[in-house]
């Protein structure tokens, strides 16, 4: 009997964490991935730290190299191999190898990992030379080769999740940092009120903050590299451009195949990872999530949840039973010396799901009052009104920031109200946290305030 | 009509939390508080802290004076006066000043907060001079005057958290330390695996860890100082012994009244923290609490737990309607660089308590694998064998346990699984996190093992 046989399309984090899982629970699986760029499992989120030089060479960022795979899991990785066509009836996939040879291959099982590629927005002149988009490795090798040989003074950011981290990137480079904001605030995830500590810990590491500044296009000189940013409120010069508006999934290849895509652009898939398509599954920044508060399909490209999808994939594809049962838009980030942190709902979603919902701001102490080094917690907090359940909490701080978000995003999860939040039996000691946890005091002004107690 | 009052016996945590609650649900209540020492509201979990100079005066762990309990809270508070007995059918109190009159007050609902007192433990020559405990803030003002003035070259700890607590501190000022085990291990709530870290950790900070030490007795100078301790496994000599082996609740007074104590000699309580007595409710280090898990009463005595206590009761005592659900045993100290967390059970309490369950250890990075300046942390995981439900969860590290072991004490709270576990939108950036969170690392490896996926 011939083997059964996954093949991976994709060989980054939703890609791989499917081909491992697959291979380890049937050892007899023979699985082969097709990843069309030079490497796989590479960590997309470390590119900031590879252009600030904290990570020093690109193949840090570099987990595991085909040889690993094949020798280590038995995975057989094929990079520079390009999908080009599925074909389901067939159970196979055509595509073009580093030759430029076209092989067709067939398939029992089909896993479709595309992940997400930048948008680049149909702006005057968006294709001037030295405007860029970070979202591979290729791109980051670019401008870290930019920076390093232009020496540029002066860099334009966009004020999304990446432009604040290449923000901090740069400054610590040394290079005068513009972040341009579509509206009054920074990072359209969050708040006005996180915003707002986020923009004093820009202000604070010098960077040019400009609100109402949406980007309208470009300016080249005559050797075609741009040279002034043109904006809703006025224009700035520079001669380097890094445009962060977002992602779009990679879903074209299944779209061809007749596969369903969901109104956000992703992959339509079950709770375990399968398509509509029978024995092809697909997982990662290509797909489309349930969100587990609104129901809603939605797209927010993370590792993290590529990981969790993969691997439901994986066990399922190996004859294992496992959901994905979707995601609560938990993330975080580092800006400077500031951690901003996000899970559930902020309320700006709230009030788009019709929720009825209160809201809480609150400023906490990191350690106990008395322990010398503490520092200022931000919280956030959204509850539904009449059952005082935890919808969504942001925070920033400089520190107890990372981990406490997620204790937020357990207790959304399971649906705890903030009387429940209150009893929560947390760890106390004066180094880590005051006798309240900030979560608990945010509760305790929630309740205050809705009177549920 | 006169205003009802409620005296409170006790001004730290849960005292004046409780007061401060009702007080502030019902303004028309007259509050009361007596406590016997000079000050209330004192952090005694940062007594180490003071007497390793971090903190700099005692004063400092005070968070607010009687004086501003009255004027912010309307709260009237009177230190120095002792209650000595509780007349439940005259609902009155009888104490004495600090002029040592005795006096009668009448109270329409009391609080009972007494808190807890350090164990002396009944061993030859424990009445030595030099021998110290600490619990109360005049512990500490003993203490550091005694290392101020006499520089002792060498003390000689316990292995229990204020003994590992004080290591840090003595450590600081240059002194030698030596902690004395009971058995094998360091830390009798934790097990053997984390405790093995914490052991690495002392000795790299030159503390001498001496196992199977369990004191015998002490040895005296001619003056009456402690001068050799003695112990199972033979002598250490020293002019300075801090003894740590645990609190007893500071139940008497409520015993002497005919309130009902439970087997740990706490205080009995029901949800709302009321005794078997109307309108005489008890909270903090001197109560019985239910642990959530286990159904078992336990005393642990700690601030946090106090507040919550507290803050039940006051809503309770001023007509609202709380309940207070039960503790974790969540807690965690820091000792040197290393954070030391639990919640939950242990195995050896799992085993006890006769639950069906497997534990795995991991050792997980507390950042991406590229991201610099990361550290390890160790977790362990005890896990119900048949439903896979979380039942407890230690771990330590340099960093990102402090919140850490709150997720894994929110997960427990609410039965989560180790299925569960691994699909939790928790949050993600390489400088806070590896992509796979050490809890659902080690989610994965329990789930290997008891073949749940």
């Amino acid at each position: 009997m011939e083997k059964e046989r996954l093949i991976v399309i994709g060989g980054d984090a939703a890609g791989m964490s499917a081909a491992s899982k697959a291979k380890r629970e049937d050892p007899d699986l023979d699985v082969l991935v097709f990843e069309k760029q030079e490497y796989v499992s590479f960590g997309l989120c470390g590119l900031p730290y590879y252009i600030s030089g904290e990570v020093e060479k690109l193949d840090d960022l570099i987990a595991m190299d085909p040889k690993a795979f094949q020798e280590k899991r038995g995975i057989d990785v094929r990079t520079e191999h390009e999908v080009l066509d599925i074909h389901p009836e067939e159970r196979s996939v055509v595509l073009e190898n580093e030759e430029g040879e076209k092989l067709e291959r067939s398939y029992d099982k089909l896993l479709i990992a595309t992940g997400a590629y930048a948008i680049i927005p149909p702006l005057k002149n968006v294709g001037l030379e030295n405007i860029f988009t970070l979202h591979w490795l290729d791109d980051g090798k670019e401008i870290k080769k930019y920076v390093e040989s232009k020496k540029p003074d002066r860099v334009v950011l966009t004020a999304g999740y990446i432009g604040l981290e290449m923000a901090e990137a740069f400054g610590k480079l040394g290079l005068d940092v513009t972040v341009l904001a579509k509206d009054e605030k920074v990072l359209p995830m969050i708040d006005e009120e996180i915003a707002e500590t986020v923009k004093e810990e820009l202000e604070k590491n010098n960077v040019d903050f400009k609100k109402n500044s949406e980007i309208t296009g470009f300016e080249g000189d005559k050797d075609g590299k741009v040279r002034k940013v043109k904006t809703k409120n006025g224009e700035v010069e520079t001669d380097f451009v890094l445009l962060g508006v977002g992602v779009k999934p990679s879903s074209e290849l299944a779209e061809k195949a007749g596969i369903e895509i969901g109104k956000t652009g992703g992959i339509l898939v079950d709770e375990k990872m399968e398509t509509n398509i029978k024995n092809i599954y697909a997982a990662g920044d290509c797909v489309e999530s349930r969100h587990i508060l609104t129901g809603e399909g939605v797209n927010i490209p993370l590792g993290d949840t590529a990981n969790r999808q993969g691997r439901t994939a994986g066990i399922n594809i190996s004859g294992g039973n496992a959901t994905f049962l979707g995601i609560l838009g938990t993330a975080i980030t580092k800006i400077f010396d500031l951690a901003v942190a996000r899970t559930g709902l902020s309320e700006n979603e709230a009030k788009k799901s019709e929720f009825d919902y209160t809201s809480v701001k609150i400023d906490a102490p990191s350690r106990a009052f008395y322990y010398p080094g503490g520092s200022k917690i931000t919280v956030k907090m959204i509850i539904e009104e009449n059952s005082g359940r935890l919808l969504g909490t942001q925070m920033a701080g400089k520190e107890g920031v990372s981990q406490r978000i997620d204790v937020a995003a357990s207790l959304i999860n399971y649906k705890s109200t903030i009387e429940e939040i209150q009893n929560l039996d947390l760890a106390y000691a004066p180094p880590y946290s005051p006798a309240w946890d900030p979560l608990q005091t945010a509760a305790k002004v929630a309740s205050s305030k809705i009177g549920s107690d």
